[in-house]
């Protein structure tokens, strides 16, 4: 793993046709890139027979899961979505979301982005009550917190009102009741939530690249601590907690999010697109031309030449046939060179000294493998800039990075990792830099200062 | 179908150890991008049981045929490979490649890319002679004629010479018999073929971006007409005519190569890029950003935007988890804004004025949606420029296009389809541009000027 | 449907070697006419780390759901598997056995084969106390039960014992616990269950075939109520209760079990040969031959053939290539005569007086089809001899069969049924017959008599 | 292998409705048991554009190579289908038939069952004239070969004439041509192949237990020797040559064959239990009961008991769902008694001798196995009968047995084969029983006395 890896995409519709699990389907393809682990789509009619939930999911791609019509057979008006990537080794359908069940009730459908960090103190907690659990997910302890709540208090938004007051850590939820649907996100805003509307149907999507693909407008955001509630009678919303304090992950604008979404108010390529500026600023080089890696990096390259003047150009070709199922190249082809992802644009880089942009540094062999091919391609010297500052800490609210040992800025000072990948220059950007991405917006930047949002 | 269709790819290696299919593979890979259909692989042990060929070829991309495992087992020393895009409805595995039979001096394995346009004609030549097809493909008809020619004359090279002196139309073939590789490019060097090598593999691909990755370098093009030998004795080549007028498929450089081939001395990011310069001064206007369609329209726009000062910017995300099981929005949810492919990065063209770049119009519907689609989301004026001249003739050397009808240029003048799609000017590249691109070189433009290279 | 259907098989190891999943697999796959709707196995290590359970289950054959040496990868040496058959619509993955789960005290791992009757009361009371179900299955609920006693009291067999107690109809159900398998039968002995052993290792089914199979000997039955418990420390074994009267499903003999089991010490060969003989006296003929419906009747007829004298001969063969992916004729192909499963031979039934032996009679088509062949085909007169009495009462232990309006024994009597099926005589096996079958066991044949051994 | 193979199974259809893709699906479901290799379909439109041929092929059986209405979309009115048992490693697409073309005539489809012995003189006369193979089949040459013919005479029942002079060997062939099927059969009539009609639909097919399956009564067998033609015309017959000494094969009967079968007049299951009549009397026994080992024994063992007065019982339990994709249980399994096929139903055997009877001994490891299970059940003595004279000669017509190293008569006495099996007595069928199984039929008996037909 030479990347970072958000945890899921979420998505829900309340719409009054009964072919919500396309839409749905649509929804999860425009977030595919915040999982590929397993798609799952439960759909229920508000004017059918109560709780009869329709649910599908499987192991893959949406298109994968979601093959041969099966979207076409479940029926209902109203729905939620996950795509799922897995932090853990338990890849299995077990753990696939939505997370459905019957309780005392009736039914209910759980879709769920994000990290719990009280998980096994809750799922304890329900264990002393009897309750049994199926999977290893934090979503299958927040679902059961949700029934367990409502079995005692007078609507299913009361309900998770109650379990969210004792949650801690990350979330953007989504929950299906037979006649509503309900959203929540944690009080320091760290997963992305939002809102939109199409015709008379209501869409809520992890992001608004979602919205768009399927046709929604973007109304806005779902606050901090809000919890949402869409059904016949409309939208209505309340506040479980008023923490003041917010803290959206940085990591959403630096890599994570489409470049199509704006989160939180903010529009991810112009943030991308501004960390190449202020690298441009702090870290300025003589060089022919600017390049990104692909994709990640190229936005931030295109900011950096903005602010340099340095040309933009292309220096690597990624070929995007390399599915899931791609045979990789054993250790001795990869070492007589075989390489089939990322390859030199030698035209573009010979003779020429380059400054190479990249999101983020994690173990460092990616970027030096790059570098020794710009390099045996004939470029001169290769400038290194990184649009977000060295990673120290871990991340509690879902963002996937090695452990520590494996996180080359754990172990090395910039100098030593410069020499490590073979770089002529390496600079970071700055803390005080995320600024520039993302204006006044409160960030949660705990990875590269330490600072968490939550004791 | 709105996008122009080459037809194959094919790949060949002669070397040293047993393990040629999966190099092939990893070429295959390489070449993806020049058909999806089918892909197959052949191979052979020349210090085997002579003509004991291996091969396995199957429906799909190179990773889904050669799935878990299935190259580790094709054991051989050299290979052919193919991968098919199908430019008729026979989408069938009768007509995936290599084609492969016994005959009265062993066996042989073909691979075939282009179009032949006497095919009828030598078919029936054959037919007469007693000969049966399994197939409707050229490539049947052109490896039945080296059998035939084969059978009465001293070696598989020889063979090869005599049936090209039959053949009309473009090809660039590898043939392997047990013991050899034999190539072969039609006289006009329609379509590229190139020679490269990686340690004591030699390594024959449509293009040179198949050679880089897996490790080898290039060393030249074949020759148009040239008949390239590779045995245990090495390299020998000669030449089956003497035309002196080549006619390279100016197609290659706008839109089937990948952007780091260098084809017949020519880099084709490079010709790209200065396709779009030429369009900067040629179709000069005043606007806020350039950007293209991507991926093919990109190179062009850097171009442009190089030329003209104008600054680059993306104004689409592409989504790349769109594979061919993908399931395709009905035209009910189009029409209700469901889009999948291509979505706006409204915070880049919102109040805009913008120079939209493509490499050429087929039908006009794609590039009238994306008009709209960024005037929806603010965009200003967009000014569309295309990066090749109007398609005007049709194409008898494997280029796969709708017929007339459906060519928008064929029934309407340039203010006709600036109309159309929506666009507030339209320029084309003029023929006499295309030399910017590729210098010296000599192109066959038929499908713009109706000049055919061959009578 | 024109069979009556049993609902599932089950399977257990403790054993000391680590590949328990194997021989399981083999168990079930005896133990497959059972159930062929899905298959699955949850293995457990004794000496691993605590309640790692590993399990798989699937939609289909064992072979199918264990194919590609699955089961070589789930290590462990206790486990349990299961076959079932869906008496419902409900046919879906989230209902295949074996259920697993996380608990207070550990995991747990259930398979059972049966039916409760007071499910509904069971799964309002575990509501109540907020668990929650992902499935239909009467076998989520016993397990949600055991795991319930389970955290209040100090083993898991007192936990079995304790949940035994509260249900009502009929189970053999086997659960593993990290360390320990539990083997439970209800109080009358509605469902078989035996115990074996090969080696050191102590096998579980619901047959004795499934132990020979893996190459195990019968040691005894699991009797009517017992609590059989499997360790470190050997056997152990207690009652939950002292229902002195027992009452075996008769239809076991009749039709379900494997030829070659011995149930509750009876063989079931010998049962039905016994019930031939039976009707050979009460419902004597004379005819020419005696023949029996593939493959369930032919033992019965051996036993008629046996008592009357007259010669046993085979009058339909069998397609046994008939899978579950079968194409079947449409109505008006099946009306033109187009049959695959059974057909005629001619030269058996040509010119005899026959008599036509099944074990049951559900719709009544199947057999008026067969009856109509044997006469299209030349035969005489033929004498239909039903091995059970009509089945008139409903079965609540897990026998499916058509609702009543179905049942062609409902609405018709005897000479009516004759008619109907276009027989020359009928006669059933009469309730006092069942003796004859089976000696002094005491049976359920409630759906023939309507005297259900529980209120 | 521990059985014989037959090779083929052919179909033809000539009717008046273009759903007869179906009815050769049906028919070749019911001629299963001859080859579940590979399935295949070819049909035309007599109507349709001339030579259109439809043609769907794969590996498997019929209801997996034509699963989900495949042979739905297969239009046409007349049609040819095949089932292929591979003989040699070569078991590969390649390899399956129908073997269809183009040749200068059109179009042409041909299924073959048998085996020519001169195919290598007849393939090498081909491949001089320029001819290509894809196939390692003599069918494919045959079909050249009839192409050929057809170049230079007037229609396609003449060429099938020409053609099949030039044969040597076995062989039951059907030829479809865009207006009319060619059914032609080998001078001995070495082969089956038979002539019915449903309707005014013709059908043709290797056993006439297959024109049952589709409802179809038999006319007539093709003769030996014959070309019959079904067209518009109707039908019509010539003969190639006047061979009057014909030689059908003997194993049809005693093994291949399926039981409700009539091949050349005489019945499958009387000439099975004529058998048995025959072996009670030269090898008669004392014994409690009779049995066979399932399926090809049991119809003999029928035969034995009516004749000798010994009761026939079921001594073994076969399982019917061991697909093909059942996993076979490993060295070390099998000798710890895992045994899943052929179960002993211990009730019937304990303290009996036995009379078991086969239809043939390949190896003997098979039957020393089943031997070996009855005495561990507490039978007593096993007496074994087989059907069939030892096994001395190859066949070069089309079964496939084992290489004369592994047949145990080969290098055994009758005597030391009933030491290795351990049977208390061994008797063969003699070459003169044969007789009492077919009356006045010629048979090909060369596996047994080494009289081949042809030279």
């Amino acid at each position: 793993m030479s990347k970072l890896h958000e945890k899921c995409g979420v998505f829900g519709v309340y719409g009054t046709e009964r072919q919500s699990a396309r839409l749905i389907m649509f929804g999860l393809t425009a977030l595919q890139h915040r999982g590929q682990e397993s798609a799952g789509i439960a759909v229920c009619d508000t004017d059918g027979e109560k709780g009869n939930i329709f649910c599908h999911k499987g192991m893959g791609l949406v298109s994968e899961v979601f093959h041969a019509g099966i979207a076409d057979k479940l029926y209902g008006n109203i729905g939620v979505g996950h795509v799922r990537y897995s932090t853990t080794g338990a890849s299995s359908i077990e753990n696939a979301q939505p997370v459905t069940f019957n309780y005392i009730k009736g039914t209910l459908a759980t879709v769920h982005n994000g990290n719990l960090t009280n998980t096994d103190e809750l799922r304890e907690a329900l264990l002393k009550e009897g309750l049994v659990f199926r999977s290893d997910t934090d979503t299958e302890v927040l679902a059961s917190l949700i029934a367990k709540e409502r079995a005692s208090c007078g609507s299913i938004e009361e309900a998770v009102k109650r379990a969210s007051k004792r949650l801690k850590g990350s979330y953007a939820v989504i929950v299906m009741s037979p006649r509503k649907l309900v959203a929540v996100r944690d009080p320091y805003g760290l997963k992305p939530l939002c809102l939109g509307r199409v015709g008379d149907t209501y869409v809520i999507a992890s992001e608004s690249c979602a919205l768009s693909s399927v046709g929604a407008k973007l109304i806005r955001d779902i606050a901090p601590g809000e919890i949402l509630t869409v059904s016949a009678d409309g939208l209505s919303s309340e506040f479980n907690s008023v923490s003041q304090k917010h803290a959206h992950c940085v990591f959403e604008y630096i890599y994570f999010a489409r470049l199509d979404s704006k989160i939180d108010g903010v529009d991810v390529y112009s943030a991308r697109f501004k960390s190449g500026e202020a690298l441009a600023e702090s870290a300025p080089v003589k060089a022919d031309i600017v390049t990104g890696v692909p994709d990640s990096g190229l936005t931030a390259a295109m900011g950096y030449s903005s602010r340099s003047g340095i040309p933009f150009a292309l220096a690597f070709h990624k070929n995007s046939y390399l599915g899931r199922t791609f045979i990789k190249p054993t250790e001795k082809e990869r070492s007589s060179a075989v390489k089939l992802k990322l390859n030199v644009i030698e035209s573009v880089v010979k003779g020429k000294d380059i400054v190479l942009i990249d999101d983020s540094i994690v173990r460092g062999t990616t970027i030096a493998n790059l570098i020794k091919d710009l390099k045996a391609a004939g470029a001169g010297r290769v400038h290194v800039r990184i649009s977000s500052p060295p990673f120290l800490y871990p991340c509690f609210y879902g963002t996937d990075v090695p452990d520590n040992s494996a996180l080359i800025a754990n172990a090395n000072n910039t100098e030593e990792i410069r020499k490590r990948i073979g770089a002529d220059s390496l600079y970071y950007a700055r803390i005080e830099d995320l600024k520039r991405m993302t204006g006044d917006l409160p960030l949660c930047s705990a990875c590269f200062d330490g600072k968490y949002p939550v004791d």
